[in-house]
């Protein structure tokens, strides 16, 4: 049943090979999950509104992926996707295994920070399942973060930024985060759990008055909606094709594009070592997934891990 | 109640503050766990023998640590430790929680591979919570390793070597493993679990025949019986010194003690890079705690994970 088309009980039940009375209860449950049909005694049913909800199926229609999202778990109301998707991975979840909340309240970032899942937002969790030792995994936050950048370019028309190491940056303030988690032993990773949070169809007035100097959506970017399933799908996609040109072709192309994307490199920033804080010009990300960085006196340092902060006199993301 | 002194049941209670009768309850339920105590009627009980088993109760008695064993799970029997500690860390287990099964059923070791817990031998698991990155978290079955090997010393008086990268050789065979796991946010140590087994006294006619060339004892190598408790004891107060000195001093003087300790470096070695196999001499460790091996043609190769083996000519322990 394809929208603004109408069809008859008696055809739906034929090709479904079940009964009117099976197809009366479907379209009933179908209802109960917010999709509108209307029904006309003489024509059948027409489906003429699809919820603006991130449910399996519609994720699933058109999803060009061969392995992530072959499981979609979705939730209405979760506390946490990245967590249920770990205890989910322990158990012995699929990878590829896709893990969407529709409303979470307990969503976390990096560094075990409060993540506000906005209204009109997108956040899920992908469990994946790479062939890879743990420096290697190191590597996945860049891959999420250039991920996530192509989609949102591909479906908003938007030029998306990456501040290091994988925030989505709009017009100098952040429209989306990423967190990745792993399970390993030292010789090999079990599981990655990336966890991907992007401000979609939030309405500025939705943006809470203590992030509304750091916050925007894809909406009050582009200044109309965006579809959050197609959104979804192209992470996915993305995710997937970037894991699998890892795989065969290495980092290089990957770090590549991470530097052209960036509004990290070329510019000043700073960053805490111990209890001091260094300056310098970052300058390169390196074949590790470092960021390599200038300090004034022609020092140069590596950073794998943590925070690196924009000077403020260089733009609003830091 | 030391062993060999008779203590009466009314002395013990007005020391423990209860009735005689509670006395005699809980000198019943030591009797259960295999403590064999006599009791004559004018003189009191009397510890005769402790039974050979890892209890906590055992493990904490003159145990000098601060916070390894801070918690220990016993269990008489069990699947695998390491299973069962890291669903307990997922839970929120407090850093230097121990887990110590008696009888251990499905261990395994590095990769996956099976490892037999044999009879005398001791199989436990300790969780870790260092304040430490992934890329440091790979040192740790390093310093494992170290503290394995000194416990050995100091408790059976036997010179452990180190087989890349924390075998427990002695006399040219196994005679312990350490699988070392962890789980990370990209930017972080959430937890790390650290398994451990050694066969203590293990007799030769223990061995199974299938590894009676590769594997051996405390007990076999020694000539006579080790104490298992004292073993354990030893075991985490090492590890948790050699986590200290880390902490404060860095990587370098566990990584000469490494060296020192290692029967891989200086003898020819060969490992799998894809489908092929690279020869040459380990040389040394660097301070990542890879090891740096030399090929005939003067590469040098650094290997952080996966095995390497020793030429057959060179030993029985590859």
């Amino acid at each position: 049943m394809r929208q603004n088309r109408e069809v008859s009980g008696g055809e739906l039940g034929r090709t479904l090979g079940i009964s009117r009375t099976a197809v009366w209860k479907c379209i009933n449950s179908l209802r109960a999950e917010g999709y509108q049909i209307e029904s006309t005694p003489s024509k059948g049913y027409c489906l003429v509104g699809v919820p603006d909800r991130l449910l399996p199926g519609e994720i699933r229609e058109g999803l060009k992926t061969s392995t992530l999202g072959c499981e979609i778990v979705y939730r209405s109301e979760v506390d946490s996707t990245q967590v249920l998707a770990k205890s989910m991975a322990m158990a012995g979840a699929s990878a590829g295994t896709v893990v969407i909340g529709e409303k979470q309240t307990g969503g976390f970032g990096r560094l075990g920070r409060k993540w506000h899942s906005l209204p009109g937002s997108v956040s899920f969790s992908v469990i994946l399942r790479p062939p890879v030792n743990p420096l290697d995994a190191l590597k996945y936050p860049i891959i999420a973060g250039v991920a996530v950048a192509g989609a949102v370019e591909e479906v908003a028309g938007l030029k998306p930024q990456l501040k290091w190491p994988n925030d989505i940056i709009l017009g100098g303030k952040k429209a989306g985060g990423i967190v990745t988690e792993m399970a390993a032993e030292i010789d090999r990773v079990s599981y990655l759990i990336i966890g991907i949070g992007v401000n979609v169809n939030t309405a500025k007035s939705q943006v809470p008055e203590d992030i509304k100097d750091i916050a925007t959506s894809l909406k009050i970017q582009r200044g109309k909606e965006v579809s959050r399933v197609r959104l979804v799908q192209a992470i996915l996609e993305e995710l997937e094709s970037l894991s699998d040109e890892f795989k065969i072709t290495g980092f290089e192309p990957i770090r590549k594009q991470w530097e052209e994307l960036s509004c990290t490199i070329g510019h000043q920033v700073y960053f805490a070592r111990g209890d001091k804080t260094v300056e310098g010009e970052a300058v390169a990300m390196d074949s590790d997934g470092a960021l390599v960085i200038r300090e004034t006196n022609g020092n140069l340092d590596r950073v794998l891990y943590g925070d690196v902060n924009l000077k403020k006199s260089e733009g609003q993301a830091g």
